[in-house]
């Protein structure tokens, strides 16, 4: 255990995802080597944390253990639960890094909670009046970032332009698109489709200096239409889940009793590909952009791999200096 | 060409859709047999149709043509076009509609121009504040009817109660479910989750006397959560271009050159099965329920087998005598 060398920290929240340190303290360590550039701190309880180290081989890693005795309560609201909570895992692991003791924070705990416990701790980035979640989605032709996928519910027209500014920053730096193109959801390819929010966040976006594609639908989504696409909250989190949704939906059409004997076969292979390349396990984590932090949000049910690769994720932005890029983009 | 006979008419946009006459016209009269409950009258130009009609051996058959001489020009707003163009399909045929010498009415064109004539020319039933496009979606344990798929951009909760009120109706008379099960679209499982729309419209519908479910994800749309699911005009529009846009992800999936030998060899009969059981050829049209008439809404890229369908829905419909009996529930 020598994480206090000088290489940075990436925090992980040890106890969250629905499989708790069992499930997050073999991902996370999957993803170091002794010679990482960056190490790890695991935030949870001692004795479950170090139980789990304790059947890895771990002595030339640089991992080490914050004990937290507290946990999160989300019966409460999330505003009181985190102020209650400093010794949680999320709320201390987002302490160490506002107090720049860890480069970034990974949890698969409550989404609402870390979101919340970011904006509360971190802070936002100046400029930004509302972070949203970003998310990359494979596409047929490659992958996407679809932001917001589910902080803000209720969005104003200005808050799209946000999120696309700061989606092409993501897309540039992570993506090494020069000029990311961006595209609104929406219902319609003309620029008066639409609600009363896309119809003015068009018209904001035109003007905006991005690289603006127009309209995305629903139907093209899948295929790659742009780098970035930018929805509010409510619409990205119900596509994201829809999306999601695609292969429990053929997992059940392949035990239909109206299926041929060659289709039921076909089934297999087929969603072998989907879980092997579209997985939520392979993009591994969401990520709060906007706030003055790297705050990766892991998928609840993640796996050890999901979890190994949101730690991945989460070097790649320290690495690429993604919230001072993203701060420099908004002043 | 008897279609003065006694039985009832649908009358069809002949020129509708992306294909016109060529498809709609033969699509038409295959729903069509000598002694069927109703007979098609054809509404477009009587050249057009008439030569699409030579091709086919109708003299045993009760279809009419209905001789128009405007069309709908979309560049207008909807309502300037509807009353400027009374001698266009869609008005000529909605007008006869309402007065009682066509039963029902099915375009495949415009949807816009369609929802528009409707409200205008057929008007709302009684206690209904905004008409919905509903959309019958096949779903891995069934069918489920979405509405509003996109007639309404913005919604106040009362008119997701109304939306429920009129799904409930068709579900019981259409699908044969004695209490359908009625979901709300949302971002998760709790009442208070969700945008401000969501979160009242939940409150308003545990309070409507529905056999309502709660809220629906996303990722359990397509396992079929519900009978009747509701939502905003926006929600459901994009919802509805996402499921449409599944089989364009496989198809260009199967493309990609990554794939092993045995994938891109499975690929087939899976995109055959679906496309055999869940095209929208299937479902054969949305329709708009609320307004005072039988309104079917075919796509724009129609078959001739997705108009086949889209009268015989007509037909039921009518047959069902459902306009009367959603005014009833809603009394």
């Amino acid at each position: 255990m020598n994480a206090s060398s000088d290489r940075p920290v990436i925090a992980v929240d040890a106890m969250g995802g629905d499989h708790g340190p069992a499930v997050v303290v073999p991902g996370a360590v999957a993803a170091l080597t002794p010679d990482s550039p960056f190490g790890l701190a695991l935030y949870g309880d001692a004795d479950a944390v170090g139980a789990e180290l304790a059947k890895l081989g771990t002595e030339r890693l640089p991992v080490s253990v914050v004990p937290c005795t507290q946990d999160i309560d989300m019966g409460e609201s999330p505003a009181a639960a985190i102020r209650g909570r400093p010794d949680s895992p999320i709320v201390k692991a987002l302490t160490d890094h506002k107090a720049g003791r860890a480069a970034a924070v990974v949890s698969a705990g409550s989404t609402g909670a870390q979101v919340a416990a970011s904006l509360i701790v971190l802070g936002r980035l100046p400029g930004v009046d509302r972070p949203a979640i970003a998310t990359v989605i494979p596409t047929a032709e490659g992958r996407l970032l679809l932001l917001d996928a589910g902080a803000n519910t209720q969005c104003k027209p200005e808050h799209l332009v946000c999120f696309a500014r700061m989606g092409a920053v993501y897309a540039r730096e992570l993506f090494g698109v020069a000029e990311p193109a961006v595209g609104l959801l929406n219902i319609g390819g003309e620029a008066r489709k639409g609600n009363e929010l896309s119809v003015a966040a068009h018209e904001l976006l035109r003007g905006a200096g991005l690289n603006f594609k127009g309209n995305v639908e629903g139907n093209e989504f899948l295929l790659g239409p742009a780098d970035v696409v930018v929805t509010d909250g409510f619409t990205g989190n119900n596509t994201l889940k829809l999306v999601e949704g695609i292969a429990r939906f053929l997992v059940a059409l392949s035990r239909r009793p109206d299926l041929a004997d060659h289709e039921r076969a076909a089934f297999r292979p087929v969603l072998g590909y989907l879980q092997r390349e579209f997985s939520y396990e392979v993009a591994g984590g969401a990520m709060l952009l906007g706030v003055a932090g790297v705050s990766i949000i892991a998928h609840g049910r993640s796996s050890a791999r999901a979890i190994t690769n949101a730690v991945k994720v989460a070097w790649e932005q320290v690495d690429a200096d993604l919230p001072a890029k993203v701060a420099a983009a908004l002043a």
